[in-house]
């Protein structure tokens, strides 16, 4: 592709984003699904895709494409058109489904998490089209936040439209010094709500000193399930945990160090859990199973206070999962560890789950992947062998389709984008490199 | 008052309420506060009251009437206009500012707490007016929810308008099963508001091996405060707290033990906290200083999950206090425990603060309510030394008017009318009782 056909096709990655974008389609809430499946499709279909919107038993539409190029080597590329809420919906600077560009950025929800990579693979293949070096198949989903529920029997229904050779999952980007960084492997995940009610209603808080409180005794479940070094003290939780292996620690040894930076700036960390640091904060991140609290509501939250013993309180926490540890398991492990310390009364309503996958650091087309990243940055890429997030999709390619995949930085994210926050943005001179990327490897597959 | 009269009050008395519950008076949201002094003050002029709305320098108006009566005696009523929010809304089975009658109970939020006593202590005055046996001087504050937080001013402005032989506040009620119940004290308070803020904006939670997470800081600080009996945990809580006199623990142990039944009806109780029960179920409702969570926010809180290591975490608590725990000492023990175990980041704001007060059991005004009470009802009177409820009005009076007061059973509420909670109610039965003993006070009262 020439400069001037790269140009086009970067205009073309914030058009399509901008439409992308307008859509509010916050799949926790249901908004918007069918309508931004509708325009994805008709964008792949104008793209010259054969498409399908494909359906499990419930659920939103994941819209699924085809493109022929020159060979029958075929690439499958995951995106998902679904995004996070909006709210604190106060601290966006720009409404948050009307995308905004100032400073270079555009602002919207869902612009980095990941509606720019949809954009810029679209815009990319385009441009290709009529000399696509390799079979793409595309598939996006619309349940990504919330764990991707219905995606693995979707899959696993639709082995055929699938198969492929490699997998191109959501991808990194450059960081921040022009590293190239790939990702081969993402933890698994266990979301649940914890719920405790104690009262059939809300007690006037007089009674305090004799009316048991729900609050109180979330606070006591809560504080038994993680220390304040964030190590998880759910009996078991470790005992099915793998030793990373040595060239697992050597990537994350010799990998770039800047995610430390990159954290502490988007998040304004003074002091990281436990006081980690350099390389042990990048072990922990890519090796370490957490619990986090990801939310907790009980009572009265407003202006004053209203003095109540509350009824209810509830607790929605997400235990990330490293090789070997499964969701199902856990999930046994949590209500083992309350039962045993009188909370058998809690009740736990599953939210999500994901199993951990990884792609061997000796797969063939991730040394291709990572080939291709050197080459163009003229530097050696950062390999995560685990990454801190999930993608539950990748487990069900894995275990239904059989392709390796990662995550390769044909992506236009920074330490700056706020996914999941308000003001998510992503640097509009991000878009070229990940182009530029994106061209080079179906070079590189297709030859 | 003939029957006939009787009957006339407890009509009027229903109407006035209803006027009076139209009117979302919600002090915490600053609701209608303005418009229902107003109405306070228009019904009391139409029964004949000098009236005047007094201010301190912020909040909302208190309404002050007097009534002069066939002798000089004088007799302060205390009450309070404004209530409680109305959430969570979609637990009331009537719109909360719509007063319905369904199955002998009026359903309205403040209907019980405290409408309804305005109401019938308003009807009775009307209905003996022109032969009124002492002097009525009443006030009736707008911000009772939020603790009061200028009326102590209020008060320490304006002596000369509230001065007075005796006090009644607001209400006491016949138990169950018809015994009288008179109130001598209340529990002080101190309500804080807690802050903790360790990220500048939510974090993605995959990053949550290493970013700390101001929900967990929050429930680690929590698990300090209380033990899982109850027993407050902040140091030195305990070292001003005087021991019960053995009249008062007479009058508990001697007092009707309907508390514990109707505790456990009203809000559904399976166990009381610790296993309490029976004299120790009481006495801790009396005597016991409390530390009682109110509500906790923090992160998300909605369908599904939504992944993020929140920002912000904020618990609203009430410390319920005995004689003699003040607040602003009891607020620097917090600061002092916060600081020792390494909270020294974490905001206290004050949301509201009161003293305990206690009227001594040998008072003369308090040993004719008690006559009264038990020569109508046939039978002892329940005494409460020192409720489990706050009323900071008692502490500002004692100190500022130095005029004793008690709560005695001119008021309609019951076990079941489920203050500050949903679908608050009062039985219409409950009026005729309360005003009974209302005149046969006044009466007493000025022979």
């Amino acid at each position: 592709m020439a400069d001037e056909g790269a140009e086009e096709a970067e205009r073309e990655t914030v058009e399509i984003l901008e439409q992308l974008c307008r859509q509010p389609s916050v799949s926790v809430e249901g908004r918007a699904l069918q309508e931004t499946a509708d325009l994805v499709e008709a964008l792949l279909a104008e793209s010259g895709f054969e498409t399908r919107q494909l359906r499990a038993e419930a659920g939103a539409p994941s819209v699924w494409g085809e493109l022929r190029g020159r060979s029958d080597w075929t690439l499958l590329l995951y995106n998902h058109y679904d995004v996070q809420p909006a709210d604190p919906i106060e601290l966006w600077d720009s409404p948050p489904f009307e995308p905004t560009i100032r400073d270079g950025r555009l602002y919207a929800r869902g612009a980095a998490d990941n509606k720019a990579q949809i954009a810029l693979r679209l815009a990319t293949i385009r441009r290709l089209a009529g000399d696509l070096p390799v079979t793409i198949r595309w598939i996006i989903e619309g349940e990504e936040e919330m764990a991707s529920p219905n995606f693995d029997a979707l899959v696993a229904s639709h082995v055929d439209l699938l198969r492929a050779d490699a997998c191109l999952w959501e991808g990194d980007s450059l960081l921040m010094d022009g590293t190239p960084e790939l990702t081969l492997g993402v933890k698994g995940a266990l979301a649940v709500r914890l719920d405790v009610e104690l009262l059939s209603g809300d007690a006037h808080s007089g009674a305090a000193a004799v009316v048991p409180n729900s609050a109180w005794r979330l606070v006591e479940l809560l504080a038994t399930l993680r220390d304040p070094s964030g190590r998880v003290l759910l009996d078991g939780y470790y005992d099915s945990v793998l030793e990373p292996t040595p060239a697992q620690r050597r990537a994350v040894s010799e990998g770039s160090a800047s995610v430390e930076d990159e954290l502490r700036t988007a998040y304004g960390v003074a002091k990281f859990l436990d006081g980690a640091q350099g390389e042990t904060l990048r072990e922990r991140l890519s090796f370490a199973p957490t619990a986090n609290i990801a939310g907790i509501h009980a009572g009265y939250s407003g202006p004053g206070i209203k003095t109540i013993t509350p009824a209810q309180a509830s607790a929605w926490l997400d235990f990330r999962l490293v090789p070997d540890q499964h969701p199902d398991a856990m999930l046994g492990l949590l209500r083992t560890h309350l039962d045993r310390r009188g909370f058998a009364d809690v009740r736990i309503t599953v939210v999500a789950k994901a199993e951990p996958a990884v792609t061997p650091l000796d797969d063939p087309f991730a040394a291709r992947a990572i080939a291709v990243a050197e080459r163009l940055a003229g530097r050696p890429a950062s390999i995560v062998p685990i990454a801190a997030g999930t993608l539950p999709v990748v487990a069900s390619l894995a275990r239904h389709v059989g392709v390796p995949g990662l995550a390769a930085p044909d992506n236009a994210v920074y330490y700056g984008s706020a996914a999941h926050a308000p003001n998510e943005n992503i640097r509009l001179a991000d878009i070229a490199p990940a182009i530029r990327y994106l061209v080079a490897l179906l070079d590189e597959l297709g030859s």
